[in-house]
């Protein structure tokens, strides 16, 4: 399939489209159409079933808008940031970094200094994009991804739309770890949007400037807590590790989620544990299993805080896309908090025993530091306190030598200190338990991005009845409808009531059905399949006369084999394909009807 | 209830509390923690249920930031302001006309100019809330609401986060007329965030800067479209008509949809079938109805487009607060957007017949017009075509006069043309239809208030086995959980693992389950039910022990009344009650449990 085929459908059946058109468009920005944003809500749901619910795992809900503090912390103010080249013709932005790439064999410019990226522009003569105008002698700059605002009027704060969910979920985390009582480990889900200000953002669902994403921290004790890995064991994965991509004859490696632990391809076992469930989920909700893989980040693609790295990635349109990415952060998110908020992010590790152990202290006499060391007396007997724990021995001589800061801003200075004025002295101590920040396993998807893989996957072409046709064999669980109820004619009452009707118990019974009634029964089909509506519903005249119960005929969408079911039946039969039964045990249990009724 | 008690509660067990309390919190903006963020979920998902999917309405997912353009046409841009004083001493900020009506018997200050609410300012002698500096002598400012940033970087454009959801949709109306084929009437819906910033914001989920929003846009044809008012004719409402505020001894009217709709209560029928299927949805969700009422809006209260709204008010803490609106917006929003944007926001109407009208039009001879006007030629050719449509009559005599703009600049000026030269005619033509701009009926719910709502209305102390106890009288649809399992004991593996086995099946069967094996059976119950789990499962002893089939104890919360089901039965069962089923039929059918249970 093409890609603007579904671009084109996506736009024309109500799944995606340009945001803003009115206005000319708004680059960046999509809005999701009825049928979109319910293909959109059913992942959504998937994954808060699988990530959240199966899990025992808790999801919250945070702002979007966060304080600029949050984001000193992060590291998201320095560091969040694109290479920006602006055309001095024209006015137009663009990537440094991709220029430069799309010229030269570099990968990853973006990991070159500004300096060595203007040199390049210059060296290559790359031209403006827009306008064709030299770049070359222009400023690379550094330009920050998040999008700014202002908290409040005039004494207001600077505030930025979160660049991910994560954010608002290690800032409250002295919080959420009362929730779990203070016990590891434990999982903090979310799904809802981010936002990054590309400099250029590219078409579709791919690299949007706003976005959602469904993300989970997993929070663990890294030298107790291990994950359930018995239950994904078995999972067959194809991995892409980050020797294979750098090897002359690099291939995918085809095992199970339990070997690959084993073997070390994967460094995590925790990391190992979400790849395994999330392949399975990802094989739930329709995702084509040869076109998706694992892949490891190669070193210099990490950020500095990931031990190990994978992107879950599909094959979309012939370009692989990444939709998911699975870090190991460690004690990183929580460290920088804990160092910059006002509140702890550690949580209290019990011992299994109360642990005796031994700790020097020093108790000075301050009425001899006073004075001989005036203003400084009190750093004097804070290095004194350090150098205790630090190094006990030190004490054991007459004079103890420490280096405190002069007051007035004087430098540094070392002091020597009689080591009886320290009043050194080690205590047995009782130690129930220790604080411990924990680390970090993130599995982050990109719903947008999975929506766009879904419908890339499940675009198919066939012909029926000698007609070719179009349709999205999108899984019962996740298309944007479950069925699609006709009256076979308008102009016969009866039908028409009764599609009604049972257009009206579907409904009351929590499926999301549409109604039709224009236009023949095949085109009725067609439009039908172009959603990927697994099952159309036919009222007709058949299904109304003779003595029995009142039918209908029941058509699968990616066969078009129909059967007849009973009206009282209906609304359990689809309840239960759409949680994930089979069409074949209802070929073998109702009469099936021969599919000329689609021409009529 | 004293409102403390429920925040205190709302952030002990994680409904919802301030965010970012880890670098001083941020005014205006809260988190749901896991228990608020399920809840708030659910009532998310029954009005999608309600408004969406059973009125087979579709629902839309739209950015939240949105460019300058479109704020320009709703009015937004110029008029979103709050009137916004700043103390010279402190610089905090304060909204002007609360702190005028704080202090006289104005109702209404933000009506008045902002140099009268400078001098009553003056005139009370008004000081800073904060500091209590004088505020005499201030200027008192309009502050725009929207939080403002910039779309991409150096040529990029301004930009808003959405006010209200509902822009979204209207934008998007020149292609969501399509997917309804160009027929009226249709409604689309969105839940997502919306943005203002409010100068004070209140404490609670009330005036957030960052809220929820569920808002239902009903495009019709006013002229054609009628409500389904049949299906809520006979639901009972408690209504505070305009008059009735009004009024020295105003009171409320009981009375029903129907009836308020035929005396003109409610003023369209399409608001009063909205305000029907309101009622009956907030009884669903757990709203106490006499903690409910709809209030009209005041003459001076309506926004000028809208031709008649109603509040729906829940009373909280002692106070009625607004939990949705219900307004006839007539055509406006689609006019502006029309008149602002490049697209058509009108939808084509089809007359039952062809129409035969006459039609004057005018071909002026325009080498008789260009020698006599010059470069006013081609304006007196089309003043005379104007006035052919608006005033056949006055081509009847030998000249015609028109009025013209100058060309350069100059004054408007009359002309006299001769008819013969106008070329005037009446043709008749056929008409197939006309375009029309659809009125919009919108009802716009905040979800975030609807919470607070439920958590005020279900807030309830008793006494349980002679100690006192509160708990959330939360429906089970919209409860955090579903339930809660516990093995009574847990040194006991049996069951330990058959408490994990039941959690797991009620999981997988698509319920929201806890898991709590912490402290006494006792403790663990009021743990539930201080966040409204309606059902707590225990794992014991006799549950495992003899012939018959695995069961557990049920406990309903409210009454803690207890039975025991086979474990086989419990995940259907548990679904039945989920979905409105009544634990009295259980009570009938199994064994009642003696609830001493509790406390061992």
């Amino acid at each position: 399939m093409a890609d603007a085929d579904l671009v084109e459908l996506a736009k024309r059946r109500g799944f995606f489209f340009g945001s803003n058109g009115a206005y000319g468009g708004t680059a960046g920005f999509y809005t999701f159409g009825p049928q979109g944003a319910a293909l959109k809500r059913n992942v959504e749901d998937a994954w808060r079933d699988r990530f959240t619910l199966q899990e025992g795992n808790r999801e919250i809900e945070a702002p979007t808008v966060m304080p600029e503090a949050v984001f000193e912390a992060s590291g998201h103010l320095d560091t969040f940031d694109d290479m920006l080249v602006e055309c001095a013709e024209c006015g137009s932005s663009h990537r440094a970094d991709h220029l430069v790439e799309a010229v030269t064999d570099i990968e990853d410019a973006e990991a070159l200094p500004g300096e060595e990226v203007e040199e390049l522009i210059a060296d290559n003569d790359i031209a403006c994009p827009t306008c064709g105008a030299e770049l070359a002698g222009l400023d690379v700059e550094d330009f920050n991804l998040m999008f700014a605002t202002d908290i409040g009027p005039g004494d207001g704060q600077p505030g930025y739309l979160r660049p991910e969910t994560a954010q608002g979920i290690f800032v409250e985390f002295p919080r959420l770890k009362e929730y779990a009582r203070g016990n590891l480990p434990f999982g903090i889900t979310q799904i809802g949007p981010a936002y990054r200000n590309e400099i250029s953002p590219r078409g579709g669902l791919l690299r949007l400037r706003e976005f959602t994403q469904a993300e989970l921290e997993q929070f663990i004790d890294p030298e107790a807590d291990e994950p359930p890995l018995d239950r994904v064991r078995d999972v067959d994965v194809r991995l892409y590790p980050a020797t294979e991509q750098q090897a002359e004859d690099g291939d995918y490696l085809d095992t199970t989620i339990g070997e690959a632990v084993e073997e070390g391809v994967i460094g995590s076992p925790w990391v190992g544990y979400y790849l395994g469930v999330a392949q399975e989920w990802y094989e739930r909700i329709g995702v084509d299993t040869n076109r998706f893989r694992f892949r490891q980040h190669l070193a210099g693609e990490r950020a500095h805080y990931a031990a190990d790295c994978w992107d879950a990635e599909s094959e979309v349109d012939g370009d692989w896309i990444e939709i998911a990415g699975f870090a190991y952060r460690g004690d990183y998110d929580l460290s920088k908090h804990d160092a910059y908020g006002d509140d702890s992010f550690t949580v209290f590790k019990r011992y299994d025993e109360p642990k005796t152990v031994e700790r020097a202290t020093v108790d000075p006499d301050m009425s001899v530091l006073g004075p001989e060391f005036g203003g400084d007396a009190a750093a004097v007997a804070e290095a004194l306190e350090t150098l205790a724990g630090r190094d006990p021995d030190a004490f054991e001589g007459d004079t103890v030598t420490v280096e405190v800061d002069g007051s007035g801003g004087d430098d540094a200075r070392e002091v020597a200190v009689d080591a009886e004025v320290a009043n050194f002295s080690v205590e047995t101590v009782t130690e129930n338990g220790e604080h411990i920040t924990p680390h970090v396993v993130e599995p982050s998807f990109g719903v947008g991005r999975t929506v766009q893989t879904l419908l890339a996957h499940a675009y198919e072409t066939d012909e029926v009845d000698g007609e070719e046709r179009t349709y999205l064999s999108l899984a019962p669980e996740v298309a944007p409808r479950d069925a699609a109820v006709f009256p076979l004619v308008t102009n016969d009452d009866r039908l028409v009531a009764l599609a009604d009707r049972v257009a009206a118990d579907l409904r009351a019974a929590g499926l999301a059905v549409a109604h039709d009634d224009s236009g023949s029964i095949g085109r009725r089909y067609r439009r039908q399949d172009e959603v990927g509506t697994p099952f159309c519903v036919t009222v007709d005249r058949d299904g109304i006369e003779g003595d029995g119960p009142e039918t209908v005929t029941v058509r699968e969408r990616d066969s078009a084999a129909q059967i007849r079911v009973p009206v009282d039946d209906l609304a359990e039969e689809l309840a239960g394909l759409r949680a994930g039964g089979s069409f074949d045990d209802l070929l073998d249990r109702y009469e099936t009807v021969e599919t000329d009724v689609e021409t009529e």
